[in-house]
């Protein structure tokens, strides 16, 4: 649970709206955000950087939040989860962003479900909701229609969906794996392959207590949330089960290639040793004789490599040599060492 | 999930029957489907192709089907699962074909179970549902006597029938590398094996949240399947948990041949250590002392190899290598390593 | 899901008795059974071999089986299962013999525990049952005083204990295969263990299903098995329990085996691999410096090769070479490779 | 489920008490137990030796037991387990002694306990129950004061305590399993190791059930344990997980050990190969030279081997030499082979 | 379970509190404490030292603590638990201290919630709770205002908070490794590596049964626990989860760097032995064409040799060689051994 080092400066982006009416400000001060006050309107507070603690007091203030909630928000690292303190629903999640270079970009999503707000901390100034504030400025009934927990929802689904071309780049990421595993002889396929299991394992830990969260968000008829509201999070909790589902499949692929790696390079260990052995095997006896009748024992005397005066001598070596050589080569045919 | 990029033309063929008569047509308008208004026949609307997002979106609206399901007609890759919309079942599951090579095609089938009618989406044209057609063709009591429940399951366990024939392929598959790992020694057993745990992996992700989505169809009232319906969904869902049992264990095998690879290459890789050690380490001496007695050194200096000057030299020297090898061998035989 | 391919002809063996009377017939004709309409007696009607379905369909009809239930008989290679039908109880079971080679044989065997009748159904004529209707026969009170249930439950637990003698086979194996392992060097145990292996994760298959059935006819009020019944079905329970522990951790042992028998290999490859090192990198050396002495380079020019007129030279060369291996062995010793 | 073939001899063993008075008899016949009758004293009856089955059928003839219970008594190898007949509560366990040469060695003790009795039997003589015999002698109030439940209870408390002192036998075994695998190069360790992984497996096999019984036990209101007795079954079912938790420990860091092992032997493996590579790459290719200048071509003709009769013949071979082995260092150094 | 063999003496510290007033006082006789009786303050006794265990006695006498609780505080290595005797909340965990040389130090601490009191037992002086006690002092409302509940809440809290830093100690740990296995070749890194997984393992055994235990705290209506020490504990319910997952993803990285380290080093070997097989390949036959050359056959026999008298022989044999080693350099490169 490390504090959040981040210095991103906070800025406050609010959106007040019902089915009619939508008003978009950006503010310094928390004190100015009056839309909160107003009951009939649903008022989106959206807190981008957690640099400076104190907004995130003055809100939890203003709103009569938990301490021990408010301590989370700025205490990023949070496990997914939902709390639900005195009618107010919070909800920490994580949201996905792949950076340059393949890696994953972390950032921590925290949300408060009041009566007719929906007060949303995150990291920095970047996210991937833009397109959710889009449809709610274009007026998209569905949206406008509901309230806080149909907003709320609809945040949790635009971060889940972002979970999905992550995986779809970590799915092609292990059939060039097994590309290179199966076929080429790298040597940096399993550093890679490494890091990748690491970032699945961290994948995991965002996603399966999100599963836990989300299911008993959906199921828990006292934390204020609608029908409609509900149907959307089963939805929503479908596709955290699907990159649960997902996600698992490609630990196990990711761990079933580094068996396979394994496999491998012990059986062109095999193929290796196989070559080198038959080629010792063959030419050590021979290079033997050859070094025999290269000896200088004194031919004189009759018992003294009589070999070497024989007019013959050096196709008796010959034939010495070859029958060394094939009958080597038919017991390793018979080992079957000499098959590919 | 992925939008179905399928350029599959969407053909709509329908069924209407009772226990008396049955009527098939195909049509091409989503308006001209008469028989949906009459509550006294049950009518199968089976869609073919998902080409043509209007048609999803025609018969969405002509039956008061919800949004969500509808979005998830149309974004194949469902994980498989039933969901109740006002007494409507949703029921998303994957057909499984083998194609040539023996690589499995996945498709996504959805369902919509209302109270006179079975609305069916496929992504192709192809199915597995032909022998079914053919059976309330030919007026099977059972399956005409009943409603869409009856309909539904009986789609449903035709596809799950669908599953054995590629569970066998499975099985005929590992016991092939069984036979090559185990007994033989080729390289593209493992790469092979990879593929086929991958496409394991890929039927355990289409199967296992099918039971559970089984289950539950089979045991919630609230879905409006009537009894003999509920007791053929358990009599597939008893299929579903075959195939998985049968799948979980073909998993465990096929890990378990890998597993087995390796230790059979460590073993084949040291019994060709062992060949090349005797070998080498029996001639390596020897050539060595062949070396000494190639030597150029003054033999008229009485203490430079004055071997090379008796008249039993050559005799000395075989005595030397042989008892070389000789006393090697013993050591190799006490080692055990000349044992195959 | 195979059909039974076994062209065993169906025999029809029947025991119809009472806690006083007991009568036992073979027929051939369904319709010959009369004393399945005596209520006062309780009627085991035992089909051997599947090889006729018109039998199987003749004794449904009579007794008014479910068509599913009937279904299941014949198409072998069920899951063990408990499934009541109107209140006749179906269970689908596995029974196994050890057949030569140490391999199993597996055989489904399905009971129908109706009011006053017992009707089984066994792939083959032979079988494990002979005791108990030995017992019958003996007029044991225990099972002659009880009903269907209770001589369902006998059934059940003579089939279940028929798994503890192949348990007992298969934890000599283990043994047997532990020694060659740890002890021995031989290329067959890992193809014997690999198929012990297929046959423990079948055993598996087997009675895990077999636990969660008995479980639920033990506990389950509606199956109309009475309180002596339900003891014995804890019983017989309390034997698969037994079963599965045992069978688990042989299964835990195999693989365990196969581990150790690869870090095995690798230690005994270490060891040649060193024996190897140690002998090349001495001799290696040494050749080479009688290859040096063994040129031809023209003596009479002073700076060729002055040593081989030297006339200690061959002295020198013998302390090169002593000086190289002392201090070779030195260096292996302090790596340790020298000590076994 | 192996019928006992101890050959012990039962001895029966009697000692009655209540808070006051405390007799202590040892029996040969079970009809001569007359305590049993007396209703205000706890009687314990200790069995010790299964030799003649007899014993165990009268005793359970006297006191009304089960059937089914008592053919659990003398079948060895049960399970752990608790079950309830007609008031009277079994239960079995294992109870382990360290035998020599750090063996284990297990025996199994069943217990039923009555409204006025308490009734165990084990395998042999020898147990660990003496220190709880003496804390009766000697009136402990605790123990004295209670009826039967609570002698159970010490009786299963004290079985348990015995695993303690196993369990720390085996941490000390795995620590010096992991300085023989991380330090030494023994080959033994292994062999060892798979032994202690068995026995851990088999202490499994005796706390897993263990633990399911106790807690229901503990729990079942049915059982006539009183309030204390229950509190202290809590106390020893805390043990019982406590030793459960160290044993999957243990199991897991054996486990390790393997894996460690494995890829400690690769990497000497790897160290051994360099090596080998090293010295051979060098000095193979000078061997190789210094053959060629050791081959007898005729040096009268202009082209062969014109370097013989160089003036610096022998030291342009050695600078070839030379240079041979400078560049396959410089190669080595970068690959990184001679750094250890 | 081993006896506490720590010799530290006890000393009691006592801190006596209500919203206004603080008192704190060290005592040496557990009879001196006269707060304890007084029912509006709150007291904290802090037993630090188990050395004499009739401090705990008395301590136990004095307060009416259940015998079987006592026996837990003197008996160190207990499971993480949480047991409830007459009112009285009894709370086993463990604290770690991260020592010099990066090994973990757990210690024991045992609470007892009383109605006014808190009773805390620690193995040794120091501790990590002084941040606590100074919050204490300066009347922080929070604590100050709850009773024994909410202080031991913050006890706990305190304890679990340091598990993170000995958390991120391990994940740098880890991220070293990595770095050593992906990158470097050392020998002590498995070793290492394998005293972190113990030290993992024994973080587990610490934290997996806190997690069970401090749920039931949280969830156990008869425990005496107010609302908001309630809501406190789930926030340290929430932290404890998050080390049981940082832990357990710590584990799967570290199991994944032993499977990473044994792939890696088997793609070394194969790399080395690649090297060795093509210079031995080329080398050795080479070697025994001028091993041919070296031989002293009698040339004036014409069919001697005939080589050696060739002008060009010399050349000739030069021709041999490259062709030799070409040919075999291309065989290689086919295979892809030149590839690095």
């Amino acid at each position: 649970m490390t504090e959040s080092d981040s210095a991103v400066e906070p800025a406050i982006f609010v959106i007040s709206y019902d089915a009619d009416t939508l008003q978009e400000n950006q503010f310094s001060q928390v004190s100015s955000i009056e839309s909160l006050d107003d009951h009939r309107l649903t008022t989106w507070v959206d807190v981008r950087g957690l640099g400076d603690g104190s907004v995130v007091q003055e809100l939890g203030d203003r709103l009569g939040l938990h301490r021990l909630a408010l301590a989370d928000v700025v205490n990023i690292g949070q496990r997914p989860k939902v709390d639900v303190y005195d009618g107010v629903v919070f909800v920490a999640l994580r949201m996905v962003t792949l950076v340059e270079g393949g890696r994953l970009h972390w950032e921590q999503v925290t949300l408060f479900v009041g009566a007719n707000y929906l007060l949303t901390f995150q990291e920095s100034h970047d996210d991937c909701l833009e397109p959710l504030r889009e449809r709610l400025r274009k007026g998209r009934k569905l949206i406008r229609g509901g309230g806080p927990d149909q907003l709320a929802t609809s945040v949790i689904d635009a971060i889940v969906d972002g979970y999905f071309p992550v995986l779809e780049h970590f799915g092609e990421k292990l059939e060039e794996f097994e590309e290179q595993i199966l076929h080429e002889n790298r040597t940096d396929t399993l550093a890679a392959l490494y890091l990748a299991k690491r970032d699945l394992s961290g994948f995991r830990r965002a996603t399966w207590p999100l599963r836990a969260a989300l299911t008993q968000l959906q199921r828990d008829e006292e934390d204020g949330f609608h029908a409609t509201a509900r149907l959307h999070m089963r939805d929503t909790l479908d596709h955290v089960m699907q990159v649960v589902d997902v996600n698992e499949s490609y630990r196990e692929l990711a761990a079933s290639l580094v068996d396979m790696h394994l496999s491998i390079v012990g059986q062109r260990t095999n193929d290796v040793m196989r070559v080198l052995t038959v080629v010792s095997a063959i030419f050590i006896p021979m290079t033997f004789v050859a070094g025999i009748y290269g000896m200088n024992f004194d031919t004189s005397k009759a018992l003294n490599l009589p070999e070497l005066g024989w007019s013959h001598g050096y196709l008796f070596f010959w034939c010495v040599c070859l029958s060394i050589a094939v009958s080597l080569l038919v017991l390793f045919r018979r080992l079957g060492w000499l098959a590919r």
